[in-house]
């Protein structure tokens, strides 16, 4: 294949062409807010049907109890010789996962996790999970109710995860959300849903769901459950389904927080660009290194990136590579718990993947996507999102109306500075940055989340 | 992850940090040729020795046979359930591999081809095997002579594979080679070694062996067997290793034919750029057809190079993931005979897999992947490959001073004209344009191939 220069030169054609289309199409409107695109709120998204749908509105008490024979199978697949290849000499995570610490993680799901299953699934049961249909596919979510709200205003809130994540994200930061602390008049009733596609959520049987699609399922699912008014909180997909959410259903969103917060309307594009070349005219200098300039951007990109550019364009081949396979799901996976967490870690041995987790917690997610077959589904949201119908939509230039927070963790891979969110987030009250943590803080560091949660709440619902 | 447009937008803005830098630093001294940059032609690649290096400079017949017990393994990996998720409704190969198809195939595999499996082995042996050991590496080769020299000449001829392929591809092209035809006074000694890391050639030990450090080997293989002036053809990587060679060592070279010409070189950008843009200055009218414009190439570059973006940046997490995974590697590989043979076959159900190819074909050449375990060592090339280190060198700087052929095949992935070669190859005297065929033309039409290679050769040595 055409080697890299080649390739370099390729990009460089194609972000000159880029610029050219954009410039001419996009930007010709640059301020103005963009109007609400016509979704249909009751598109049906499941395998095709003889007769007219009959939508079962019924929410039940979903069993994520895995049948034993998956795990007897899972346990044989574990005991198959190891037949990765040797790092190279002296490389940790330069090259990927390094196949001496994959060896290890295999080892103890092997022998420590796996004999251990019931208890995880126990745990995993900590929380109360549903099931509801949702135009056409099943929607798993667990329902997680104050424990403690005296004295205390209850809100809702969707809670949203991303890939490669699932709902076991937030088993330690649900709690403290639905126990409430002092720093808090609020307590929270917690509706935690596996996107459609992902663990327990059923995926799509036709072309097209992209986030803007998503936004309307989760929404449907609010609604469902008698909210009509709710918050939302999110990284990751998570983050840009919830923004999505908050542009389409201004009347539903009482406030938008993100750990992970983007623009990606026209006029989001430009001042990025801007703000990566010219950063002291965007960025507040006290927080200059959380921003890179536009090399390291580059750079960024073309390291970390490959993995989305595959599932954007070939979702149901790399898929098929990881399905029913579980050790190369934990290799595929477990790298973006190391290089997410922090790029500093690539240069580690052991990625540095049980400085803030356990195997427990990370296999505890892997296995989510093992038992429920769902790599392929999730892959899938990435071609959906990051093709020309879903930027046809440009709901990222219809402003949300409702309060917004940003909180930045450090090790981030991409932050986008307030200069550039201000058309998409006219109402940002609250932005924030950390000194530590990444790209997955309900799981490495819930009590921050929380805190930066619940002071932007104090401030949003005041607001309102 | 950061949505489409965001991702866009990144590329756009590393397109023009590049534009910038490579116009500073690259494009100074733009149209003086390059020199050879130093590379040490015994460099080691093995794993650690604690004593000095004693090479075993013996060439001895290869036995490919399979180990019983892995076909067996094999079988019984093929027979588990197959688990992929159905295709989304309508779609062919626009997601990637088509799953219904991929059923197919496993099922051919398992009920078809492995039984027959003996049959296979002896048809992969009808030509001799070699191994022997260069720069510390166990290097495969099959060694072909002329079968009818009978008032031909004889010329040595180093005929390179690339990546998803092996020396599979040439088994109906190596005879054609040897066994001459009225249509030359030449026929050909052919030496087809599988590329180090892939199939039965070991990989290296340390990091940095990219195509020029292959390309070195490639030389010392032939001087190993006496051969120290031969022809070159290629394609792939085949045709950048050789590219390679003939830059580093013109007194080895008497003509280097390939059939995915490109040129890396500053200079080669600024006219790919160029000739992108503007093609009515740099392209034959006659021609146009073959060539994208800017956009053609930009989106070519988005939907097709995902796997080059994951295997240049995380080849060992890919390689955990395809490793010991038949149905995975028959996906990821086999995508690439569907798309990389035309293009329109993505919107096939079956990816035209079998409009050339025959299901045996395609499955003896993942096997030598299989059973040789060397997926991971061989996308390895691309991380080798793609980076600083190896930019730097610049090979491609250096002009080819050999008679050179580029034949296009119809339906390659990206051509690259002769305008745009000009300053890599002086002496290109032979340029062709075929209606049909693709990236693998050895495989697919190589009674075409053979009568391009020959017309060229009959140029070639005559003006030599």
């Amino acid at each position: 294949m055409p080697s890299a220069a080649s390739t370099t030169v390729r990009i460089l054609i194609g972000g000159l062409t880029l610029l050219v289309a954009v410039g001419y199409k996009n930007y010709r409107d640059l301020g103005a807010p963009g109007k609400r695109p016509n979704l249909d709120n009751n598109e049906y998204w499941g395998p095709q049907l003889k007769g007219a749908y009959q939508e079962n509105k019924a929410i039940r008490p979903y069993d994520i109890s895995v049948a034993p024979e998956l795990i007897a199978d899972l346990k044989t697949q574990l005991e198959r010789p190891l037949k990765v290849h040797d790092p190279l000499e002296g490389i940790g995570f330069e090259y990927g996962f390094n196949s001496n610490e994959l060896k290890k993680v295999v080892k103890y799901w092997r022998d420590d996790y796996l004999p251990n299953w019931s208890k995880r699934e126990e745990f995993l049961k900590k929380f109360q999970h549903f099931q509801t249909e949702i135009q056409g596919l099943k929607i798993h979510f667990i329902h997680a109710k104050p424990t403690n709200a005296k004295g205390k205003k209850v809100v809702p809130l969707l809670l949203m995860h991303g890939w490669p994540g699932t709902v076991r994200e937030f088993y330690d930061f649900i709690p403290l959300l639905t126990k409430g602390s002092d720093k808090s008049e609020y307590v929270f009733e917690v509706i935690a849903p596996s996107l459609p596609g992902y663990g327990w959520s059923q995926g799509a049987s036709r072309p097209g769901m992209g986030v803007a699609q998503v936004a309307v399922i989760m929404r449907n699912l609010m609604l469902r459950l008698g909210f009509d008014k709710f918050l939302i909180q999110g990284g990751d997909w998570g983050s840009i389904i919830g923004s999505n959410l908050a542009s389409l259903f201004p009347e539903n969103t009482v406030g938008y927080h993100s750990n992970m917060c983007n623009n990606n309307s026209p006029m989001g594009h430009l001042r990025m660009l801007l703000s990566s070349i010219i950063p002291s005219f965007y960025i507040d200098s006290q927080y200059a290194q959380y921003y890179g300039g536009i090399g390291k951007i580059f750079i960024t990109l073309l390291e970390e990136f490959g993995y989305a550019h595959i599932q954007a364009t070939k979702p149901d081949t790399i898929g098929a590579a990881l399905t029913h396979n579980p050790v190369g799901l934990a290799a595929y996976i477990l790298e973006k718990f190391s290089t997410w967490t922090n790029p500093a870690y690539k240069n580690l041995k052991d990625g540095g993947l049980t400085k803030y987790f356990t195997y427990d917690q990370l296999l505890d997610n892997i296995m989510i996507y093992y038992v429920t077959n769902s790599i392929t589904t999730s892959v899938r949201l990435y071609s959906e999102s990051m093709g020309k119908a879903q930027q046809d939509l440009n709901v990222d230039s219809v402003p949300v109306k409702a309060p917004v927070a940003c909180a930045r963790f450090a090790h981030e891979i991409f932050h986008v500075p307030d200069s550039v969110l201000a058309n998409k987030f006219p109402n940002l009250i609250q932005s924030t940055h950390y000194p530590d943590g990444g790209h997955f803080p309900a799981f490495q560091v819930p009590e921050q989340l929380y805190a930066d949660f619940v002071s932007f709440v104090q401030k949003a619902l005041k607001s309102n």
